[in-house]
């Protein structure tokens, strides 16, 4: 993980909002909401320092313009060739930040959740490929275009090809197509579809749901389920079964179990 | 594997029936199906106990009740939180039964179909997932909801994630939410979603279909799709390419390619 | 890769035109385009002459046929039980002859689309699961049938395994049974279907749009592609990130993101 920087709330161009466990992370960097270093910088600090708060239980990521992000930006990556080494010290920031962001969500213990209204291209979409869950607006839209700039969308298809099968996603990064909300939800890479009023509402819907589970037991599932899933067969049985075994001694479970039989709700502590 | 155990046919938790080639078992475990320890390590016995029968050949699971089952029995579990080591050995007992049973379904070299007509919730949505084919009813429903109660279905998302892309295991996992049959289809969980009083027919024609083909390619090409699976595309064509050379060689190969070029039903020995 | 044998453009078997930066090979060995040895040695052979021709941006597979391709040569391979060795030799080859084309495809740096209509069965099949993308037309249907002739699909199954989730692919295999072209691009086999005299034209247009890409781009991001999706997310995004900057430096993308930037078309040099 990256150094925990001090958040800076007066920085405009990552709104955050915390309300009844709820961390909303909004993109709103006009006009395109593009991943710069400031941008990413930022909300990979955010998701450091929420990692251990428990305050904390999910995290939206929303946008603030009418696009959700249009990726990496294009000019400042571009300023950098006139750099000695014409750009690469740069260009490796970059992407080392873009993939420390992205797996910052994947290993985060809290439940990412994109929350999608417009345009997510490139990074942007690799964005939505990379939280755990993505609910997304009718009007949104989604490609990896980099093969059209002579840029191909090469880290963000490590997101987007472990969501949408191996042709579509394939035909999204050959053509560099623009799909559609439901298309994107045909291929897996959006878990649901919604009018645009709709949007907030069934997020929060989301986030209150899982909020209200325990925070260690979503944590110790939302950890194995990555792990696991870089496993053969036999491994991620071993692996799980042991997860299973040190969480049903957890007094979380205990106590959820016990609310279960007894027909009660549980109380989450939390260990 | 586990050991043989006798077959004890008085048991009626787990009922069997062979006919046709096709092996019967009906999990009947009033009220709900549990997995328990003994429902486990019975469907285990016929499994094993199948594995070298030749007159069986492909295996069905489906229920009595009205439900498929709703996975590990939290009674069981419970009890043993009162002994010495906090249930500890139970529990470890209990995932490693779990893990070993579906397993067994995964690696047996007859093809195994569920049958589902109900509810198939936690192991017992596993259950479903760790066949190689599963039929349902149109009143069928699937979730994973240990995350509710405290426990996370951590060795179900093993087979959950194995045959459902990512973000919608998930949604399923990390929500609890119930899914219905028709969505199941779509996310790859079930082959067919049929009227109940079509399950038995249709779930009866697919066993006669395959009891039909070769035993001894069946074995081949089961074995062999779940090892390359887990492979580089390279080993893959390395492995498969030795598999079919081998599967020629075979006397049902033979047969089976000369009565389809002389325009006759072959006849399999098996060998 | 085998060795480059010279292109004996009188040979009918495969059909090849080159135009406009697409080269469209023709399945033509009728009746049922058999992957026969010499078919497939001349498929690999236009391959392999096209990895390195800056005349060839984009490769057609289709079929002159009124089916796509009915897989091996059963006949050729049955003329070979008459061998010392009962043709495991001959057997041996042609495998490692699929395997080689097969691969071929998918590690060739130029996009290949397959063209299909009519059936595609067995290794016909497994050449449209091969292929980056896919178009049939509706009147198309698939299968992985050896299982009827007592020979599994076991190569087959390695790409569509790849290409079709578990429970799909485990019923094509164990039943045999044909799917049609709607079901095939639920399953992620094909990515398009549409009518017939739609095929062409759309397919072209395909071909056309990836071939105005940088060809440079196209290679690079068609190799990553395929090797991060056999690694853990961690050495994905290493492997990708180091491909991203690679890519940036790259002549083509500099001209490419300049073009954007300055609203303008690229000029590729393909370096």
């Amino acid at each position: 993980m990256g150094e925990i920087h001090a958040i800076r709330p007066e920085e405009p161009i990552v709104g955050h909002e915390l309300a009844g466990g709820v961390l909303r992370l909004t993109l709103q960097n006009p006009p395109a909401n593009a991943l710069s270093m400031a941008m990413m910088q930022l909300l990979l600090d955010h998701l450091v320092a929420a990692r251990d708060d428990r305050a904390i239980r999910v995290v939206i990521i929303d946008s603030a313009q009418k696009l959700f992000s249009a990726g990496h930006d294009l000019k400042e990556l571009t300023a950098h060739r006139n750099d000695a080494d014409r750009g690469r010290d740069f260009f490796e920031k970059t992407m080392r930040l873009c993939a420390e962001l992205m797996q910052a969500i994947v290993h985060h213990p809290k439940p990412v959740i994109a929350a999608v209204d417009g345009l997510a291209t490139a990074a942007g979409c690799q964005l939505v490929a990379s939280c755990d869950l993505a609910i997304c607006t009718d009007k949104s839209t989604f490609c990896t275009p980099g093969v059209n700039i002579g840029l191909f969308c090469s880290t963000p298809m490590v997101a987007l090809s472990r969501n949408v099968s191996r042709k579509q996603a394939m035909e999204m990064l050959l053509t560099g197509e623009v799909i559609d909300a439901s298309t994107a939800r045909e291929f897996g890479l959006v878990n649901r579809v919604v009018p645009q009023e709709y949007l907030n509402p069934i997020v929060r819907k989301y986030a209150q749901t899982i909020a209200a589970k325990s925070p260690l037991t979503v944590k110790i599932g939302k950890e194995a389920f990555y792990r696991q899933a870089e496993m053969s067969l036999t491994d991620a049985y071993d692996y799980a079964a042991q997860v299973m075994v040190e969480n049903m001694l957890a007094r979380d479970a205990e106590e959820g179990i016990n609310a279960f039989i007894e027909k009660r709700q549980p109380e989450w502590k939390g260990e």
